[in-house]
């Protein structure tokens, strides 16, 4: 686990944030502990075509994949500062239950869509996330080194009315988020449950990121 | 839902949460929207005889409801404010795998051994919601009129270390919480995942309190 260590990693480690979400750098920050987050946001596209991964999973992991080496490979034109110890990235997805992939909303009406298909009915959220060391490579390929792994979390939408999801639309939440909704706002009322961790179906799964960099923990302080 | 009404309640009807928990103010305000939330913190001494009722979801109903009548019925000694329209309140307390009922540890060794018992193990949060109408009085007997629910929450525990429980405890994190943690801090990272509602481990379940509170919501509205 990480909290052991989060004091020590806050004095010691510059860690990156390769996403401009709030809601992940509020995760980090405030419910691990990680105080020393700088957050860049990439500018990889996140064009990659969904047809060529095997499943949602796969498809969030490797635009979370490339949003880091992004960043890393390109860092001196993101920012002044030394390279960092850590780059962290992560990209959610939803996955209705007849299969259909959804990003963020364009517009209400695809907002809309989105929440029609959720409605009475349990979806899939997918967050792949990938940590990377840029400052440790593999010394036969020079490739950088890091790991990447998804989490996936049910969830069990109640009925939806059209009131509710316009009056739902109408405060604006739906746009910035996948699938439409935030779980964190008032669409936790639209939610019977979940099965899995909460905090992946905000965006970013705070158990499995702790198990995955308990053993980077050691290699990185080394190197930092 | 509640969603399209809180408007409306916003404006004409006066909600108290009998219940000093920050927790279940900010998920009534922020997550729910319904900003007219007076505390009021009940006096009642939460002293029930667990052994008298049918087990732990019904104990927690039990003191949800005298927490409530307490304010209703003494709301002079609380407040100079007129009687509210609604008064909620709710307690929270945590199954252990093995049927120990926990609430909030009295001092740190108490916290490690909710900890221990909760480690690698799935437990149940137990919350129960009471939602009385102070104003509306059930006319053949007089009785206040109100209801009483709960919700159960499955929460799967990773193993925890003892140095990973000592670093947590010495945060002062579980001292007001049942069970000795909150699921929104750093103990998310000991958390594997959930079933069912997360809002209700926190403390508060969103969804079964908007789908109690509707039938409810034209009453409130004409006697406000």
């Amino acid at each position: 686990m990480i909290l052991r260590h989060a004091s020590t990693l806050n004095g010691a480690v510059s860690i990156v944030l390769a996403s401009a979400s709030p809601r992940r750098r509020e995760i980090l920050t405030k419910t691990l502990g990680l105080t020393n987050v700088v957050v860049v946001k990439s500018a990889f596209a996140e064009d990659l075509d969904k047809s060529k991964y095997d499943g949602a999973a796969a498809y969030a992991e490797a635009t979370a994949w490339k949003k880091a080496m992004d960043v890393c490979q390109n860092w001196s034109s993101y920012s002044d500062l030394p390279m960092p110890d850590v780059v962290i990235s992560a990209d959610t997805v939803v996955e209705s239950a007849s299969g259909t992939v959804m990003e963020k909303p364009g517009d209400a009406s695809e907002a809309r869509a989105m929440l029609r298909a959720l409605s009475g009915s349990t979806s899939r959220v997918h967050t792949g996330v990938a940590i990377v060391t840029p400052k440790v490579r593999v010394d036969r390929v020079g490739e950088l080194c890091g790991k990447v792994f998804s989490e996936t979390t049910r969830v069990e939408f109640a009925e939806l009315e059209d009131e509710e999801i316009d009056a739902y639309i109408a405060t604006g939440e739906p746009f910035d988020k996948a699938g439409g909704y935030g779980i964190q706002g008032p669409a936790a009322a639209f939610i019977r449950g979940i099965v899995g961790d909460y905090f992946n179906v905000v965006g970013f799964p705070v158990h499995a990121f702790t198990r995955e960099l308990e053993p980077m923990v050691g290699d990185i302080l080394e190197r930092a």
